[in-house]
């Protein structure tokens, strides 16, 4: 049985001005598993803008908790407050939390989602009261974790039926539960595999520079029971061809109309060692990341970072200080290179313009 | 004009008891550039058990200077010592400093060669004073480095001819003049190019786990006016597909009869990736590297370091304690995905059991 641990949890109460959710501090890991208590809207817009829940869609999921939490000081005295009160407190609270980090795109579709509920409700039942409005506010956010769970669940369905009982497999940055609902993309493959009885071993690229699969794989893939073994990025090609290496999973930032996958800097390397090797190289990515309006890789901006992040990786100088670095965020991977996408709804093989063109439909 | 700054430097003194040697200390590279005056042989034998000299050729010439500084003390009265005295404590000396790091061949080579210098003297010129004997092994000593410093001259200038003027050069880990008399071997093509005046620009990756790239090699280049960006290992494979890299140059630890090459772990990727690119992968390296014990590379066996190199890389602890780790200190290249090799009497290309024979006249 694997142990499970929630990114994020709803605690119901009875009285709902008592609920509140629980998150992972993701910045003390892997050396501290702490969970903290978020009662008030203070504290998970503080989690959110230092990091403490991550991701893309875990940030959509707490801002959805966050509103919850936020709406619950007007119910606090046991009265029910009115609708414009509510509203009022609702638009608020959105606002506020919307500062948190101002260019997660899912942040504000999960924040709008709230609102828009809340809106919709009392357009076709101006009746209601501000109590069955909170309820129906906790149950969206409910609902917008739990289709996160489901996609990352029917990802993880998918691959796995790309893995054999006794693989070895490698991963890159990490793909994972902490991003998401609970299980993640690339590793809900691995976590899904290993639920159907499959015994498998992960190889968890470090990730250079800020060692995501060191410090969030490696910890996510040890905590469920699975097989991990921690490399620098630059062993991954050796242990290709020292061992057998029977697949690659890895996730994406954003997938182009013809497949070129944008990708956690030194993906593109492990594809480029994966074909050398006759590795079968995948992406696994809801069909949220496909960019349609962007036409191949070559149109994706290679954002770059502070150089520091190499000069002075972990608190200590290791280059000097005015040395030239380059730091790029993610490199693309081309289409040509990769196996399959396994998405919610498949697994796209072979990956190009035409078989990436369905997902369209399906977005 | 280039900035030069020894590894090692011998301080001549008129009064040759107060001679002594100079060295980088290389544990306190990047971030400081301190000289250290070794007066006294426990000092020189502390550099070298803590790593403030390190790499093979390098060890063994501060070996040897070391000698000479062991033997001073006799002379520091003014006296000539007798020859039974000066044999009695140049073995004494011998033994002491071969202590320092017992599993360092170059060490061990560069003592006998210094007691042998002394012994064969004497066998040839009974009547030769401790004062003639000190001054040749002083000479010797400086042969020794003046030779090395030859090869990598020589490795340079072969290399150099491989090398255009604006060409983008990748090197990994640090071959480098902190491992060798003042010019390295893969870095020495690149210094020796510079002289030309051919204007170059160098790709250094970090090298992971000990970051030699990152700490050594970017400082080197960096001190000599060589335009260098520093990147992490994951990047060389992006940096190829992106920019123009006309070629790779690295360092080995040991090549087998075959060519397949053994040097830092992370080298073999490099290779795969210049491959897939169709980047021209040169190794450059001593005769003395050759190993004709060794038929191939499969043969070379692959050292397992320290896993905390990689859990604790830098004062920090980023990965579980207990999570398992893979940390080899070296691949092995095999000859097919070699170019060619560079060493001190020209290149060898291609790289085969049958180019490389020839070596075996040259040794």
């Amino acid at each position: 049985m694997l142990k499970k641990l929630e990114t994020l949890t709803w605690v119901d109460d009875a009285n709902f001005s008592k609920s509140h959710l629980q998150m992972i501090d993701q910045t003390l890991l892997p050396t501290e598993l702490k969970i903290l208590d978020c009662h008030t809207i203070e504290t998970i817009w503080e989690a959110i803008k230092m990091l403490r829940v991550r991701g893309a869609p875990a940030i959509g999921i707490a801002a959805a908790y966050g509103i919850c939490v936020g709406l619950q000081p007007i119910f606090a005295k046991g009265d029910v407050p009115s609708n414009g009160m509510f509203f009022d407190a609702l638009h608020k609270a959105a606002k506020y939390l919307a500062t948190s980090r101002p260019t997660a795109v899912n942040l504000f579709w999960a924040l709008d989602r709230m609102v828009a509920k809340a809106e919709s409700m009392v357009q076709l039942k101006p009746d209601l009261t501000s109590v069955s409005l909170m309820q129906a506010l906790i149950d969206e956010a409910k609902a917008i974790h739990n289709e996160d769970r489901q996609i990352c669940r029917s990802i993880g369905k998918h691959g796995a039926t790309l893995v054999k009982d006794g693989d070895s497999l490698l991963t890159h940055c990490n793909a994972g539960g902490l991003a998401t609902a609970d299980y993640g993309t690339a590793l809900a493959v691995f976590f899904a595999a290993t639920e159907q009885g499959k015994k498998i071993h992960v190889f968890a690229d470090e990730t250079r520079p800020l060692l995501q699969g060191a410090r969030l794989t490696a910890w996510e893939l040890w905590q469920r029971g699975i097989d991990v073994t921690l490399i620098c990025d630059s062993m991954a090609a050796l242990v290709m061809r020292q061992t057998k290496v029977n697949a690659v999973f890895v996730g994406a930032d954003r997938i182009a109309s013809n497949g070129d996958t944008a990708n956690k800097i030194g993906t593109y390397g492990v594809a480029v060692a994966a074909k050398a090797h006759g590795v079968p190289f995948y992406v696994a990515a809801p069909v949220s990341t496909f960019d349609f309006s962007i036409d191949d890789g070559s149109q994706i901006p290679i954002e770059e970072r502070d150089p520091d992040e190499i000069r002075c990786g972990f608190g200590r100088q290791t280059a000097l200080a005015d040395v030239p670095v380059y730091n790029p965020a993610f490199d693309v991977t081309p289409a040509e290179l990769i196996t399959g996408i396994v998405t919610e709804h498949g697994i796209i093989s072979p990956v190009n313009r035409e078989t990436v063109r369905k997902v369209k439909s399906e977005k």
